[in-house]
């Protein structure tokens, strides 16, 4: 927060060479055969679809015990229902980082794959663990709570708000996807987690936070999605012509939004931008 | 949440022994004589007490207290009982974590007892402690405001609410009970409090969270047990058939949830899987 | 939060001497005339009369925006207003701990002080300085909200409401302040602080929660006091005779409660009371 | 929280020299023209302009929908607007502390320059791309909910609520900013990290809920400023006479306030007074 951390890290475009207190990884591969033979990386994959089956299950079971009220002054409100994501995000991060790293979202997947923090595979993998979850957990609120579910107006799928045009829903879905992967990517950073104790320690909940402040933005328009596998696993089971219409803006838009949060940390704020936009400047 | 984290833990199965940077504690023995003679123990089962009736009494107080207003906006409403319930977990793991391992719980001690991280003695002992806190508790919430105990529509109690089935009512406490469980599982891994920062010391906080959010989906259907002690407690002090009828679904739902986060863990997610999984695989 | 963790701190009664890997500060003395030369005293006292007049000039100006809409659903609701109190104790914890202590609370005080972390001098100029801060807090609202303050119903002061006794009352401020005061000690308990990372680290966190759980619960019954300076702050300038007849109610509830809390933690969770129970147990 | 860790830092005023375990910085320079060759400072200005663009554009897109709902308990409710102010800045200082120091408010950053902590070319610099930040954010907002942002009643845009004064609303301003920094300056206290571990590790947690206390409490008067980028982005997409005329309370307000928090934290709360008031003292 202070000028001393800041100048700390100020590097002399000129010097280029500078001494490093961290160790950064070296890039995922692509392909990584090895991966294969590793228990871990099918452990990983199972947490993955459990993590994403609890947090549709627990998210959309609230989203249709709300609807299926009257009086919405009976129910949590819509602000319980932003809580509810943003904190099954961060309990699940907490409990599954050490697995699988915690993503339970295709778009943080991708955003971490093309930042070469996982191999094409792994990416492959947990993307389809995570929507098979997403499909699981949505179908296990509709097994339970069979009448409500099909009675409900939206069965917690995402569709563009009356109101709204598709373009709108778009952009919105981009920028709230950048808030949560640019967290994740800054919660994530070896250099950070080096340097200001709080990164590390406190990394899953301004994840979930994220998450529950861009519910409280868009679940006016769009529900909010942000998370392709959720929009897909309530849109499988809901199966509604309107809701398959608007599915490409929930996963366009996120992953969009992942592409430019990566974009953003990796060329940007990290040291991989400091010879390319010191010789520009230099000039 | 990144690559490096995982495959720092990758155990190429054919390998087997792998060097650990962390001590597994010995399973607990089933019977431990010796313990009955530490007055740590008894110590830990005052606080299970004590931590039981406080939980019970400020949230059941919360509860009555909402039911009294006759305009719901007037109130906490919905949310803010799901946030006593979270709230007073949280602050209660964290003030007795150190004690009694703050399970506060008869799931979580069943839980914790399948894994043998606590013995038959303490697990029994506990369970005692809760159920008698849980009791006392509610009867002081009965004691401090009588009138508006007795005529309030449910006392607090857990039941199946109109239009959901029993079936129901079980699963959906077998799913609550495995989040919350699953999450105390993954905070309390000596290999991932080695490894993780944020494990060991965010610790209280997705426990707590981990219990308002599965009341966020579920208190419309049950009002939310998850904790055989919590729905025992309310059922003693409020006394009426109908919440008798459904007392076994809030023990026989919390046990098997908690039975089943014990097999996903440690035979999913820990090392004990390893060989039995990895011979599998290697087939 | 697993059995190792507990045995490791089992001492078996006939031994008695245990060796330790934290140090137990020297009991405070009664009267240290040596503080009084300190300016670490006087800043820490000032720190505490700016805490306080912080703490009930946010929150009583929240309920008095709150009590000025005709419309409920149009305001923050009792639950924001739990939340207020709940994290402003939060910050200024937080702020103060380093300071003062962060009592910011004559109960918080009174206890610290029955368990001789703070002298006699020190406890008596704390609590003066918070009752001050706390009525110049109020009278900040009022000179800001004017007219607002002057027709709000209760102008941000604790009575008990209709339909509870006094000794209802009484009893809720008891097992309020109980909540409040063992978390504290909890919090800042020197053998936990050495032995599990995230009771130093969370701190400020799970005592601002208390505060909130227990506004949850009792504001429907009073208001919710558990601290004399506030009950006392906001009663000064409302002046009314109803608030100043049931003033006592929040002075005698907050000051047995801590006491209860220091009894809780000093004599049963603490190693005074091994001795003395473990002779009687052995006997 | 307890005497031990005041007493430890208990300076007697005529011994002067005290041994420290925590490394002062040197005050910032004023101008440090070498600043302007680091890629670091333009990384850092980026970072500030961008935080400050995400969060004005999730809050107020937050306020319209909120705004366009007809009944009110079909939205998050005022307390979600203060959760979306709050909860934001919690995300952003935590990922934007370790590349720019967080401040993404001018009143922050004008409190860190009195401090000297950060240089004059740097806060004119932050200040400069907070203000185009938010302006951008705003204006985003127009973009994605044109129709439901111009019709809103306020545009998001802080202005003087009916039945209040300037003066009522520039003292809110002022405390309400004083809370903040004050919560700012005790995050970045070198001496307090060294000491609480607390301290550094949770920064962003009360800094993001001051700002949601602050909201809780002034919502009703001004909207809430706090935040001179955040009063002018809205300001100037929304365009509005009124909202011009009260925008000097939203720049005056949060400068005093920031600079009582300075003055209160470096010559009243840290070592910088102790020879001058010790001296005083002693007369």
């Amino acid at each position: 927060m202070s000028k001393e951390e800041v100048t700390e890290e100020g590097e002399v475009f000129s010097h280029g060479q500078q001494p490093r207190d961290y160790s950064e990884p070296a890039p995922a591969p692509l392909f990584d055969a090895g991966e294969l033979s590793l228990w871990s990386f099918y452990r990983a994959v199972i947490a993955e679809f459990i993590a994403s089956l609890l947090f549709l299950y627990i998210t959309v079971a609230t989203v249709i015990g709300y609807q299926k009220e009257s009086n919405p002054c009976d129910t949590i409100g819509v602000l319980g229902i932003a809580w509810s994501f943003g904190g099954m995000i961060f309990i699940l991060v907490y409990s599954t980082a050490g697995i699988s790293g915690g993503h339970i979202n295709p778009a943080v997947t991708f955003g971490l794959f093309l930042a070469r923090k996982v191999s094409l595979v792994r990416a492959v993998a947990y993307i389809v663990a995570q929507c098979l979850g997403a499909v699981c957990g949505v179908g296990l609120v509709k097994g339970v709570m069979k009448h409500y579910y099909e009675s409900s107006p939206g069965g917690g799928a995402n569709t563009v708000a009356a109101g709204y045009s598709n373009g709108t829903a778009l952009g919105a879905e981009i920028i709230g996807t950048f808030v949560l992967v640019y967290t994740v990517f800054s919660a994530t950073d070896p250099k950070r987690n080096a340097r200001d104790s709080h990164v590390p320690v406190l990394a899953p909940l301004p994840i979930g936070f994220a998450v529950f402040v861009v519910h409280l933005a868009t679940i006016p328009m769009t529900g909010t999605g942000i998370n392709p596998a959720r929009s897909l696993g309530a849109a499988v089971i809901f199966d509604n012509h309107n809701v398959w219409d608007d599915q490409w803006i929930f996963w366009v838009g996120p992953l969009v939004g992942a592409l430019a949060a990566a974009i953003y940390h990796e060329h940007i704020l990290r040291a991989a931008a400091i010879k390319a936009l010191g010789s520009f400047i230099a000039r």
